[in-house]
């Protein structure tokens, strides 16, 4: 190096060169943020022309008068696979979504959660799966230690504060899955609106539960056979959890080997190889709503007996029985929607067979 | 139209022009998606670059052995802009955020909250302090009903279920707040952690006192007076939040008239027109402070005197006096950060002049 006045002057040439490429930058993001802005409009625009073409051709064949039935059903296919094609390819990005929903606006306000990209928004889907896995084992592993500290250590006895922790944890986990669920939706996820409105009422049984006094001794068995039962049911409801996971992540594997596939074969992909165990889960499904309305008939039954007068009680048994008949309702309709899915599929095999 | 045959085709053309325009469209936003991704991770490559530039420019300084006094200031406050340049401007969002922290990846998942554009975050900002301004009143609101119905119909003793529901709505507000105010940091905001977790040690509280059993007659004077203590310093506390927003309102619309100036200028902005405002509600910031330490410390005191024996009590007062603390703390590093600001803008403005 030169002498002292020398270091200096390169060191504010570098300061100058530095400077420069700042604003150089600053020109360059903002000249790439305005034209992405643009493009995206002009695209988001295409988007809902096309889309709305599609609607008016369905609807000028549904209505045109001598068109032959075969042909109708011909044209109808092609249409649907045009709109697969917008849905399920890298144009989804650019549709409106799906309203963002109040619970989300509630709680984060309006920001945008979307994901542009699809493989994003896959593994969005894929951390959610992770996540029911790890809350499924700790769904059986909560209820079964305070069932077991019960009889070894507490002497019959549940302690209030073991049981209120339980119930704070129920109560982030449920507001964690309602927002994340919300957070799929508005990425295109096609998950029932009950799925979501069933997580807001364990939500708030979860916060009734809390004000809802634990009592103690004496004769604290009888009085706490509602928390038994329902730590019970806690257990089979974290088994279906566990084999529900299982069924999903099958069918993402599949949707995501299958990449930018419609969404038609990707169909046929899941329900190859599951068969059996849709089956199965059906069955636990139906038996877990139905023990779900019994434990919250019976809660009704200790109220109306007499042995617990809160309203908590009351209010946590009627939430039980309406979550397990909507739960019910949605399982038949789901299943429904599958068999007419695969009729549908095998149709099409056949005409193009 | 023609005969039914030439209605067909013309629907078969319609329809494979649909199907055309699908896929047309599916191709340019693949295009755009991965061409936007192409430049932006070139963009951000470039940046973290000139980051690591700067800094290295700023270390020789330091170390040059016969620089100037004066000329080194001088340097030091160009790169200083430089850096400005990048952080206030749109090359921001492509610089890599902060993590996302604990907490939003608890409830959330690992979603990306940050959003590209300048403005779109200002909003945010806005959004959130319109959020705040709601808030504030209902803050005052909701404990003014109750300590008025109390007296009015509830012949001095609260109902639990009146309580719980503002425990309830504490315990949703407080989580909202930290949600956001995390969402608000990865989109750049420089919120002091200590406000939030501020509002983790108040969700905790809230979640505490939820299981907190409201004893009813007889007595319940004696009994609720936490209660009482509690609900007359939310009201305060209201008044001041109220305040608050109206100083950092003036200072966001500063920045919104000022769009893309330097850090700098917004400072200089921004302390001219509240001074006076800014004095008084640190005085109003510091009596709150004091006083929620006074309620927590009378809590403590219950506790210990016997009238209420729960350990509830106990959690709830050592919550609030360490909140109290903390928020003095921060309070006042927070004034120190203002006026060190303050005489650096005044020297700078010597030197200039």
């Amino acid at each position: 190096m030169g002498g002292p006045s020398s270091a200096e002057d390169e060191l504010a040439a570098e300061a100058a060169r530095a400077m420069e490429e700042a604003r150089a930058l600053q020109e360059t993001a903002a000249a790439l943020i305005s034209r992405a802005w643009n493009e995206e409009q002009s695209l988001r625009q295409r988007a809902s022309v096309l889309e709305s073409g599609i609607k008016k051709i369905e609807s000028s064949i549904r209505c045109a008068p001598n068109i032959d039935h075969g042909e109708a059903e011909k044209l109808e296919e092609e249409l649907y696979r045009a709109r697969c094609v917008i849905r399920d390819g890298d144009v989804a990005s650019f549709l409106p979504s799906k309203s963002q929903g109040r619970f989300l606006k509630m709680f984060l306000g309006p920001i945008n959660v979307r994901a542009m990209r699809k493989d994003v928004q896959l593994k969005m889907k894929e951390e959610y799966n992770n996540y029911r896995d790890r809350t499924a084992f700790l769904f059986i592993l909560f209820p079964c230690t305070l069932i077991f500290l019960r009889s070894w250590i507490w002497d019959g006895c549940f302690p209030a504060l073991a049981v209120q922790l339980y119930q704070a944890w129920l109560l982030f986990l449920y507001t964690s899955l309602a927002l994340r669920e919300n957070i799929l939706r508005v990425n295109g996820s096609d998950i029932r609106p009950w799925w979501i409105y069933h997580h807001y009422c364990a939500m708030l049984m979860a916060l009734i539960s809390l004000t809802w006094e634990i009592k103690g001794q004496p004769n604290c068995s009888h009085k706490q056979e509602g928390v038994i039962l329902f730590l019970r049911w806690a257990i089979f409801q974290g088994l279906v959890m566990i084999l529900q996971n299982i069924y999903q992540r099958k069918r993402l594997y599949t949707r995501i080997a299958l990449g930018k596939a419609k969404r038609m074969d990707v169909v046929s992909g899941e329900t190859s190889g599951v068969k059996g165990q849709l089956k199965f889960l059906s069955f636990a499904l139906f038996f877990l709503q139905i023990s779900e309305a019994c434990v919250g008939l019976l809660l009704l039954k200790t109220a109306v007996a007499g042995v617990v007068s809160e309203w908590q009680v009351v209010a946590c048994g009627i939430l039980l029985v309406v979550m397990a008949v909507g739960n019910f309702v949605n399982t038949v309709q789901t299943l429904m929607a599958k068999s007419r899915f695969k009729q549908r599929m095998r149709r099409t095999r056949n005409h193009q067979g």
